[in-house]
């Protein structure tokens, strides 16, 4: 049995106000990320507005570990990415979020401890900190760019989760949309087309065929569910109740 | 020439605070979106608090656009997004953001106007807005799920900028981080072998090969540039330095 995989923990320098402790909790829980770490934080610690943001994530803020320096800090980890602001002179190689989230975790997988490191509000990271990071991290922005320590962490968050995420990129439910047999669909294009044939729709005859083609292309195309198929035909059946009913109003 | 292609709108049904709508301006702004869309808010609006949390992307609350339904707001668009918690039972396509931000630039790209929609803080989208939309975006989360307005409209244009995004997965500064040219590379491995055989540090000699090159692929595996190279030298010609004045103090 393979021992689980162990997350990064997310490691904040320095952070000057509490509320964007707590953001980063609450970011952190909803990617299934634990472990919090605070260098020096200039903010109170523990702080009430970290816990009003964290909404839920408070077991979290409760187990953070707190270091004076980042090399006690950075002790544990074997692999340590540093998030920057774009166009930093650091001579270390510059990921993506995503390719980060791949590298961390194909070092967890192999039992490696990985963290994240973000810098205070104002001025990030320190060259004393990024000497101690592996390789930096970027987040690709606008030209405007301006994300606050919240939005950081919770940008690398879901890269983290997505990196092993199995969710397929396009889905139904599938215990509610089970797609249409063709026995059912035959049967409404049968239905559908008879209907059709007795209004006369199909004019001139030469074209029915072509017309019956885009017809069921049409329908083909629109992804229907058995319950769809079945409501079509219903409709169908209404159509031609209250057609037959007109005709008889002006028959009369 | 293409003309430029229209990135999605981002709509906003029935926010219940002004603070979400200048949060979610702020993210929009740092992806490249600019269109913001309200369907009646439940905030009052104009919203003082939204343009305190907008912070440099008031132009895009200055242009916000309010219809009283969702029909009204969704008018000019040919592909619609919605965006819900996990578990709705819709009859829709689920798509993921990455692949709901491929199909909204696919779309954009033929010239269609996208949109991405938004419920309310507390009940999200009701049944009539989510029929108005071709398919739903979830965002993939842990078993812990609470993301507010401004972190789903955040991850969603990341996404969005994502989807275009040509930044490598991985680079160092160009500018700045010139590998090291063979000549400099081979320049530092004779320099440092030099010292190390006049300090007789190989032995016994016939290992002196295979040590070498366990060196020379440790050097190599650390990517070094020009600058970096001169470093090195500089420290094995002051290591030396030192040693030969300690074995002239013990000479004398």
């Amino acid at each position: 049995m393979t021992p689980p995989l162990t997350p990064p923990a997310i490691i904040l320098s320095q952070t000057q106000m509490g509320e964007n402790v707590g953001a980063a909790a609450r970011a952190m829980k909803n990617f299934g990320l634990s472990e919090l770490v605070l260098i020096a934080p200039k903010c109170e610690w523990p702080s009430d507005r970290a816990y009003m943001l964290a909404s839920g994530s408070g077991d979290i803020l409760d187990a953070a570990k707190i270091y004076p320096t980042a090399a006690e800090a950075l002790a544990p980890y074997h692999l340590v990415l540093a998030t920057t602001a774009r166009g930093r002179d650091v001579v270390k190689e510059i990921h993506t979020p995503e390719a980060a989230s791949k590298r961390l975790r194909a070092a967890a997988d192999t039992g490696a401890r990985t963290a994240i490191l973000f810098g205070g509000e104002r001025a990030g990271l320190d060259n004393d900190e990024l000497s101690l990071a592996d390789a930096v991290i970027t987040i690709p922005t606008a030209e405007f760019s301006s994300l606050n320590l919240g939005q950081a962490v919770l940008l690398l968050g879901y890269e983290w989760l997505k990196s092993a995420d199995t969710t397929p990129p396009m889905r139904t439910r599938p215990d509610i949309a089970l797609p249409a047999s063709r026995f059912e669909l035959v049967g409404l294009f049968e239905h559908l087309e008879q209907e059709l044939d007795a209004a006369q729709f199909f004019f001139p005859p030469a074209k029915r065929e072509a017309m019956v083609r885009n017809i069921r292309a049409m329908i083909m195309r629109s992804g229907l569910t058995d319950q769809q198929v079945r409501t079509i035909r219903g409709m169908i059946v209404a159509l031609v109740r209250n057609k037959y009913r007109g005709q008889k109003k002006e028959d009369t």
